[in-house]
């Protein structure tokens, strides 16, 4: 295995020769799906294509699967979980194109040999399009319908109490408003700390956040600076409390619905 | 104003003459978008379609809205909120689908001069499929964009806690494993006792009940019955609290955020 | 058969369990396709809806048919036949939408296991496109080409000479133009008597009535009630007459082809 | 006007200054769509796309109309009018891809300068499919709004008594069934005597002709030969007799609806 | 085979019993794909419709291929290479339109039992587009898979140096800006001299001609009459020297890759 | 201008209001197009997507641009100009949903304000897709026709004589097989000499090299190795000559047509 192991497991990095190898060995891939959106004046655009990627690459550490390359254009952000859309640099694409892009990616990949797909979201709007997609790919073709792919929406969605409490102490205001707040900006201060500004940072949220969305936007959904929570309770200890939940999470899933066949498991870096 | 007052909510069992006094005097439309999906032994296919057009009634009859012809077909039953295609009647439309019929329809409503708008949904797999079809509607054509559209994709997600602890007691298992569950039922045993058969509801739970999806779908992800909680406890009284809520909780969104302008406001029934 | 013959024929009011059986004794399902427009002063917007969903349930009673959810909304009413959409209420969607719901519905009711269905349209302006989604749902997978789909498009489009001579006399004005007038009025007073105001019912016509279609819509192709033909002469008599020879071809039709096998005649109520 | 009168009707035949000459002076343009269908063993495949095409230019002879290219490629035939898919050569598009190119060709006429223009169709199959691309390129941009398009789906439905009657005696079988039967077949011989081959000629029907349509299709609905009429009773004389009446309606309909300005008008040749 | 050699080899000429025959004893079909695009003042706008049908009939004159009705509306003119959109009577079509109009029609070639297909393009931006659409009909159902499609792109690109020499001299321009210029204008006298207007011809060329595209156009990149290159110096004798090594490529080509097998071998004119 | 000149040029590490800043001051956006695709056994999957990045990086270095983030999913490879799908890795997106990713992406940074964006793209295949992307999104809303795109194809295919000699000596083998040649492999030793694997390069090219396209793909059209062309050739030397060049090209273009307007002129790093 002294080839894998030198390489990258990011896709875009390997040589055809090395994916080939990959595919015949039985690896899994996963599908880092992101987006270009706002968070805030003291987090990058970038910030769920980056999350999204650095997850996939640290499950990858632990199993052997290899990650292609990040979709970095999610679906339209939303007022009350991303801001919307009137934020610049927030740059997103319709429905429609986003599953396109995930079919086909998973339909070439499986084409490939690969059979243990998986989808890795971070970015709160995406969700049942990247169901969708995985799901058209699955039925197009009827060699197609080998694989498994297995599909996380919210990979945070379940942290430990104890860290719930670290992170949120008792006023934990709902996942949707986690953006551009204590736990992305935790996790970007321990993963991605020279693109993180916390000067900037400042403790925003909408005037109102119903239950409902409204069209066009109604202002007062919106706060001013993009922040829907308070960044300024970052921390990297809170970081690393909920990255090693949530890597750990992921790995488990994988393990236990994209188990390899005994073949393929003997593969361990 | 006696032409409207005898005539239905129903723009289905309106003349077409009805329509233009409902849109001239600045009445609002409320579009219900359903499902066809199996809801356990016990409950009809149509539940979602005859709570979200019950729904829109129940508001309709305390403002100034009529009501269009429900969308029965929903997006795809997905395996842990709904139980998944598995189960015969879950008859579903693709993503794009849904989104085409729901940005048609709103469109020609807006063409028929109707400028307060709302989508309410009661399918959970539906969601983000019904908000982009607004986007698209409203961005489709110039003289689209007068019009107002409240989105609601989730309207029994915010019951107080003390209706919560009447309908689940202590162990309230999330939302969206309350599919043909407790409140279902129990709103069905209050509002279409005769479609209901209590006899045959079952208290099943899938095998497995992970954060995330798989394709093809684990057979321990699904229960046999279809039903995804305990359907059993589900009481009329219970139906009577939560419908209470939820109705008031779409009459005040609506009041909110489709307030009437002064003009229309006169209208009071 | 005990469960069946208590239950509904409606898929919509049937539970999962139902279907399954009528699907595994080889049960056919019927489709209707209506449209949600203007059809007078006198007639609600639901009237092809109406239509469709009662022809359904009047052939199913005869055969081992169950009923699918009403489409109601067809593609955009025709000036010359429906009046156009210049009417408030009349409420349509695109051709492409119209055939992708038709597509996805025929081929879930595949997927349940129904081989003999059948689509009820009662929408002159849907033509073509009902049929064309029947052909791609048969195409678009392998295994839904076993199924076998008969499209009705006018099924009132063969009444006999003596029932014609009933309705109309000698002016048979064209299928085109019954558009709330003799016949239509006449059903809908057999069958809806509570949704027909022929107190307002008016005898119009279009001032011009070409063999061909322009855009944007004259207005004298249009009559101002939104009647196309003479609804004052509808009597339930003529509903009578006319909808017992228009359930009787629509049983005859399914008998000729979509005839059960052996094994699934058996069933009958 | 002598560059023009010395020109070709045909738009693909003249150069873009004499079409920019053409629509400067507001002349109209005529888009003549047919299939590419079988018409039995003694017509051509391009049957439909010639009889479009003939039409549109003999109505362009007598007002200022060009004739935009033939879109050759028409919807699916339909056994029941057209003998449907199973003879080799008939070669049809998609409903969604015969409305996208009709949309494109006259949104590109219209952006050229063109304010009247006619779909000449041909082909029975191709209705509604070519209203709903009229529609649609109508609506889809603000600038193209400003023309008017006129729409023929069935040039030959009205043909008098006395021609009628010359064609087809008192056996008038219904125009679904006018395929490669009389009238067609006096008509090619009229306007393409060496594309037909009347000793191949054979009377034939389908041994059933119900109202409604069956996929797949059965066998019965469809004659050997593919003739659905008897063409052998063709004659030139009957071409004459139908085609003198087919351009007088053609050219009727154009003066009437869409008459030329007065600056425009001016233009005779 | 004396049914087949006293027809047409024009499908649109032949009935179905000749292509039906043709298809049984292995032919080939050609399909030409061309445009309708301006050609300056001096050639019509069905320049690249004529002589990619002219190829098709010339290659299938040598070998035993029959020829399928033309597309004639081709992809967008591109202002560096067609002179762009803004020249009357060009008349194109969106990229997925022209895309959809020869998957289709490839796809009901093979239907009709045609193994080997061609696309013979003659319009430079039509390139990618129609290699995507056979690649589509490839991949759209599974008995689709048994045929072979050759895509021919540029069918003029590799004229021998000494036509070269011949046409260009010593300053060939690039085959993009080679429209309505020396070959094509050449190859128009040679094989439609009633078309072409060589008194109207002009020497002509953009003001810039850069390696790039702008939108929207700047007027410096097209010339005024909408030649791009110098049709003045074309000449009959250019003309055929073209002609007879582009028809030479053309039959080698599906020779090499289309060769018959031995069975259909034996047809030979 | 403390802020922007301490931050990066690629959009997706900057945060929303950084982008605002360089909107609002009238800067520039280059959007990157690239491809996952073989590039032998010696370069990265990721090549295109590199330099496609790096060129805009480059550029932007010298002028008031952004970089939004790169699109790495490009169109199929085509088997004689980037080996075609066959390789494992080559991972593309069909070219309706290249084209859906370009449209909205740029439409959504002409909402942000940007008024002078460039598409540069690095992947053959790319070409007309990106094109008809740029021109459907400035035909999709009205307001987004303010902006200009230029839209760069090939931006390697203008190089000076001396660095083509330098480059190729004499023996240029075409810009299509220029894949994992010479020039790329000499680009990324420059750029990214970490992912070059040059011990592994080896010198290859298909047997037979065509002037049109097959499918499916003959497997003589396809080299072994995945390099078209001579890549033990490249050196840094070479890499460093053309890089010059295309950057210089790049930054001309930008300059000539997407010069700044006065106000937005004055920033300069």
């Amino acid at each position: 295995l002294a080839v894998t192991s030198a390489t990258s497991r990011l896709l875009e990095e390997m040589t055809w020769v090395e994916v080939r190898e990959a595919a015949d060995r039985g690896a899994g891939v996963l599908l880092p799906v992101g987006s270009t959106e706002q968070h805030g004046p003291h987090l990058p655009l970038a910030t769920d294509a980056l999350l999204a990627r650095d997850l996939a690459l640290a499950a990858a550490a632990e199993l052997d699967f290899i990650v292609a390359p990040t979709i970095a254009y999610g679906y339209r952000s939303r007022p009350l979980s991303g801001g919307g859309p009137g934020f610049q640099g927030t740059t997103a694409v319709r429905g429609t194109t986003l599953m396109a892009v995930v079919e086909d990616v998973l339909g070439q990949l499986i084409d490939d040999g690969f059979e243990r797909l998986a989808v890795v979201n971070w970015h709160y709007e995406n969700q049942n399009f990247v169901y969708e997609a995985a799901h058209l790919a699955l039925e197009a073709k009827e060699q197609w319908r080998r694989a498994k792919v297995l599909v996380t929406e919210l990979p945070f969605g379940d942290l430990s109490a104890d860290t719930m409490q670290l992170l949120f102490g008792d006023e934990f205001p709902g996942w949707d408003v986690e953006h551009a707040g204590i736990m992305e900006t935790s996790l970007m201060m321990l993963l991605h700390p020279d693109l993180v500004h916390m000067e900037r940072a400042v403790d925003d949220q909408s005037e109102r956040h119903p239950w409902y969305d409204v069209l066009p936007v109604p202002s007062d959904f919106v706060p001013e600076s993009g922040c829907l929570w308070r960044p300024t309770q970052a921390t990297v200890e809170k970081g690393e409390a909920a990255w090693r939940e949530v890597v750990a999470a992921m790995v488990a899933a994988l393990n236990t619905d994209l188990s390899t066949t005994v073949d393929s498991q003997r593969y361990k870096d």
